[in-house]
């Protein structure tokens, strides 16, 4: 019998920090990741527009008889989660929750900062969530819209990133959080500029492993987890596969193979 | 009789300082501006999709009876003008072409630099239209693809920008060019900083003021132009109006009215 897939989707490139930690928790599981460039950066956008593409995705993945979707993107986590599954057939995990209780295990002082797009800070996504775990906590939030373009356009080592981190970062400082969330799945590419900014006291929760830790639970609870064989991976962007391919290299740390295009809603 | 509307698109805020130089040139003319936010940016995105954009936007404009449309987008002008024309029945005026007749009439020394995103310096659309009017110039590109985020995140008087910017006009600098072209709509908000970098010795084109004369003439030559009355202002958003109003105040240096959510392809 064939592996019934899991399907994953991001804004575009994003993702791949997400589907990086899948493959090294699933090795056995088939993958297909659907980025959507044609759409990318859902994180100006609102919360309809955020859903509509949200659902075109997720329409596109059962069409691939998916077992479960993972919403790689916080935007998308924090704006459409409960349409997509009150839509979608199949389970459906956000990236919002496990990193909001990764936070809330990891702080000891309880001040927690969330670093996220101008549209997931403004959803108050993370602060209700941390709040379920650590009722108690303090939680400052950041927009940081340029550090996806500078993710998207290979900038993370130039000094000009370390001086827009020190702008966005001075707020987090002041509110003595120790723990800070990567509300964004592009911010780990920029982890050591942040680093070198909060300094080392500081602990950063990065969803991408707490996510795929969320996965192979899930997976193993309800029997869906395989256990022979190795896994494949299927890649979808909506918009210019080949732009697509040869930046996943530097977010993935590795080549990618073929990069399909899907056009939704064309 | 009532005015039929010159009808003005971007991919979201940048046109909006052209849309500024046509209401200077052409007060008496009605105009409909379309943002369309849900779609920003075109610049990292390919000609089908650019062009697919582009066209949704044509066929509602076309829907309100315009005389004529104005693609105020530098991308969207590189990649898809040639198919607008072959599929509307008015007039479609780019924004390319008068800049690169005013940088031709422009330069002493022959040098020219074009500053563009990704998709426009791929394209070539601008050192085509240069050579129609002066074969011999020497043409350089330089892609900034962070200049859009930088402007559309209010950050044009930071420090970091000017770092970008030092960054990106080094080749300018090096190629001698005693012409520069400011080929993105929201380039001129960073004239300042552009400025400083490359010295008052070079001379930067603007689009903006190019495009609106060539409408005014164009309206003259085809006795299309309104000789009465003051015109009026509508503009849609694809996505978030509230946003998009907030934000053009700082690239009008003015505020604009009701902007209309029209949502296309939803």
């Amino acid at each position: 019998m064939r592996k019934q897939a899991i399907g994953v989707f991001d804004s575009g490139l994003g993702g791949l920090t997400i589907l990086k930690a899948l493959r090294r928790a699933l090795p056995r599981e088939n993958l297909i990741y659907f980025g959507d460039t044609a759409n990318v950066p859902y994180g100006s956008k609102s919360k309809q527009t955020v859903t509509r593409f949200s659902l075109d995705i997720a329409r596109f993945l059962a069409a691939q008889n998916v077992k479960m979707i993972i919403v790689a993107c916080n935007t998308a986590s924090a704006l459409a989660l409960a349409e997509l599954r009150k839509q979608c057939r199949v389970p459906v995990l956000g990236v919002i929750e496990p990193g909001a209780q990764k936070a809330a295990l990891t702080t000891k002082n309880g001040r927690i900062a969330v670093l996220g797009t101008e549209a997931t800070v403004r959803s108050k996504a993370y602060p209700k969530a941390i709040k379920k775990h650590l009722s108690q906590a303090h939680i400052i939030q950041q927009a940081c819209p340029l550090f996806v373009p500078l993710v998207e356009t290979n900038w993370a080592k130039k000094p000009a990133t370390q001086l827009i981190a020190q702008t966005y970062l001075a707020p987090v400082l002041r509110s003595k959080a120790d723990t800070v969330i990567l509300g964004c799945t592009h911010y780990p590419v920029l982890k050591h500029v942040i680093k070198r900014v909060l300094g080392p006291q500081v602990k950063l929760v990065d969803s991408a492993e707490t996510l795929a830790e969320a996965a192979t639970c899930f997976l193993r609870e309800h029997h869906q987890n395989e256990t022979t064989g190795r896994g494949t991976l299927t890649v979808y962007a909506s918009d210019d596969p080949a732009r697509f391919k040869r930046l996943a290299a530097c977010l993935l740390a590795g080549k990618i193979g073929t990069v399909h295009l899907k056009k939704l809603n064309a």
